[in-house]
């Protein structure tokens, strides 16, 4: 063994202030929460835990249904575990796609073998429920699936109406709200959406590594025709379920709603530190008012997007569907968007996000979310944004970035 | 919103001893590694973070891998992350079975569309070495795959030679170390094994939710034949990788190996208070030595078994190939093995395991590992078990077990 005997040293990471698109800085209740020490997973405060997770994450998901738990993973892992649930192979899935994570969910599919559809907007726009509606027409899909709000071009795609017509086209509705959930009015039931999955480092404010996600129970009842039983863990002599099996262990829907039933089915072993911290997101949310949350939220996004236009910057993309978390700007002409990042994080210890495929060297994105969505630290993070670009030679009024966010704040 | 307006209180779980097969209490240096804020995942400060975990987990395994690095999710998603990027469709597997987790192997691996070949030995017994060799032979596997202990059963599989034979027929080893790493030597580069993967709520001492795992070259190179880039990062007009795709987006290493490499290419969001744990557990072992955790935990196994034989109970299993951090014992005939476990709980906040499958309502297992592999946390359980024993009629040597079990650590 040759490491350093130090080994590295305790983990002391700078102060950083996360103004990208996530993730973000985590609330501080949230990360003494997984602080608290461990418990057997069948022991009945462990189970009482989860029974209290479910509860408190309906109303974020703005929904009634049972099925309200986690997943073990990143967001990314509640996503391929919704689809590879709900989609057999040969099955074809109308995807909504306007940015990267409609891209990612096309990449799923393609993996689970569906026949996948495309209806489209440019990077920037959304897709008009029309547009949806001809597609659902066109391609009959199993399931819709779709975003809500795609950081990779900070559009949210409007949703209410989109659950009736998939229902009345035999079509379940997929969403993901990753980068919206706690911080975006989520509205499940509302949309008729069957399955929507978030994570905790956008608007909940928590680290990723758990993935909320509630089912539907019309999804849940389809879900359970491939449902199955691990042979390890079946009483000697019993019949396993029937038919094709979901293509997943890890991610099968139906096992892991066994495990958060009464039946208490052993799958994995919940990750009982991050529930612990999905627990707390949920608890500093609705503690706080969801109504309030997402007006501060829209706070902080009109004040992100009046400092940068007072700064003479122009922001990316269609006002009437913007995010309230995430902002995009183009980064100006003969200004090196990487060397504004890298002092940003040098002098202020800020981080700003770059951006993804088509995007990627043009726009900078700037997130104000969960325990970041506060006045002050748009208002810092636009100030030391002034003054990064005036290094670079970029003429701007100064002081005007500021006085601009804090009256659309207030307003 | 109809939820109790206190939202159940601040997470307070009770001080419960897990003395099971996982998991178990964490360090308390790990719970406190958690509380430090996120990081952006780019940021060179999490980068480096990235890279001193690589460094810190070979020694962990036995191995000089360059790909050494954490699966977002818990053991079991390591394991589907293994089988899903090495064996394609239709591929042969040979999966040595002699327990839950062998078949939690084959029930994986139906899913991948895999063709099984197994070689077996019965609960409580290990398979032989030239039997899995003359498996090899007959069935010419693209891949063997093995557990290294089994909980389900306490068997720790041999496994020197076993890459040898493996290479020598062109077939990769994989071998699933949840349940022994970090506490009975793991040897990945001696036994040729091309991935070996772990967990952190076993051995480590840390909460379940990351998952350690190491691929040898060979098995890099085979994986990275179906590497392929997503396409919302990708440049534009720049061609993605060729050939079939790996069957799981979240569980692709070819693109996890892309992230944890200096390309830093997209994926997950990485699970950083995660990441965090699993550095501080690394940092724990290897600051204790290898050598003395190994020998901590030989000397918990040899003083479980001694107590429970000197109470007059059967410990389960080959004595050869006992896992050194849990044992399984008989249930003795007239004892309602669910009382004692409740009463262990109740009057001693003590957790004992129960079992799955043939053995459910037949075997307790009582695991001491990581933080719990302490020599007072073995006698307290064994004392505590000896009492509510007692108080279902059962009769033993009363202290017996408290002084040969102290005996068997010291020896």
């Amino acid at each position: 063994m040759t490491l350093d005997p130090l080994l590295f040293g305790e983990i002391d990471p700078p102060q950083r202030l996360l103004m990208g698109p996530g993730p973000v800085n985590a609330h501080p209740r949230v990360l003494r929460a997984m602080s608290a020490d461990l418990l057997g997973q069948f022991d009945p405060e462990m189970t009482g835990y989860m029974n209290q997770v479910m509860a408190l994450y309906r109303p974020i998901f703005g929904t009634a249904n049972r099925w309200t738990m986690l997943i073990d993973g990143t967001a990314r892992a509640a996503i391929e575990a919704a689809l590879v649930s709900l989609v057999a192979p040969g099955e074809t899935v109308l995807v909504v796609n306007f940015g990267r994570f409609g891209l990612l969910l096309t990449e799923i599919l393609g993996r689970i073998g569906a026949r996948i559809e495309s209806v489209e907007a440019p990077w920037g726009e959304t897709v008009p429920l029309d547009a949806i509606a001809a597609a659902i027409e066109r391609t009959a899909p199993k399931v819709v699936a779709t975003i809500h709000g795609d950081t990779s071009t900070t559009m949210a795609q409007p949703l209410d109406g989109l659950g009736d017509l998939c229902h009345a086209a035999g079509a379940l509705l997929y969403v993901d709200a990753t980068a919206t959930l706690g911080g975006m009015d989520i509205a499940a039931d509302r949309w008729g959406a069957d399955i929507v999955t978030g994570g905790l480092q956008k608007c909940l404010g928590g680290p990723s590594g758990s993935a909320p996600m509630t089912i539907s129970d019309a999804a849940a009842e389809h879900i359970f025709t491939r449902r199955h039983t691990e042979a390890g863990i079946r009483a000697t002599g019993t019949v396993d379920g029937k038919g094709p099996r979901i293509g997943s262990n890890y991610f099968d829907l139906a096992m892991i709603m066994d495990y958060w039933s009464e039946k208490r089915l052993n799958h994995h072993t919940e990750a009982t530190s991050m529930l612990y911290a999905s627990r707390e997101c949920a608890r500093v949310a609705l503690g706080e008012g969801l109504e309030a949350r997402y007006a501060r939220h829209a706070a902080a996004g009109r004040a992100v997007t009046a400092g940068l236009r007072a700064m003479g910057l122009t922001v990316f993309g269609d006002d009437r569907f913007r995010m309230t978390n995430v902002t995009g700007v183009y980064i100006p002409d003969g200004v090196d968007g990487e060397r504004v990042r890298a002092a940003m994080r040098d002098h202020f210890e800020i981080e700003i996000g770059t951006a993804f495929g088509p995007l990627a060297g043009r726009i900078w994105r700037i997130g104000a979310m969960g325990y970041n969505a506060m006045k002050h630290k748009v208002l810092i993070t636009l100030g030391a944004l002034e003054a990064c670009l005036r290094a670079e030679g970029f003429v701007l009024p100064a002081g005007a970035a500021v006085t601009a966010a804090l009256e659309a704040w207030e307003a």
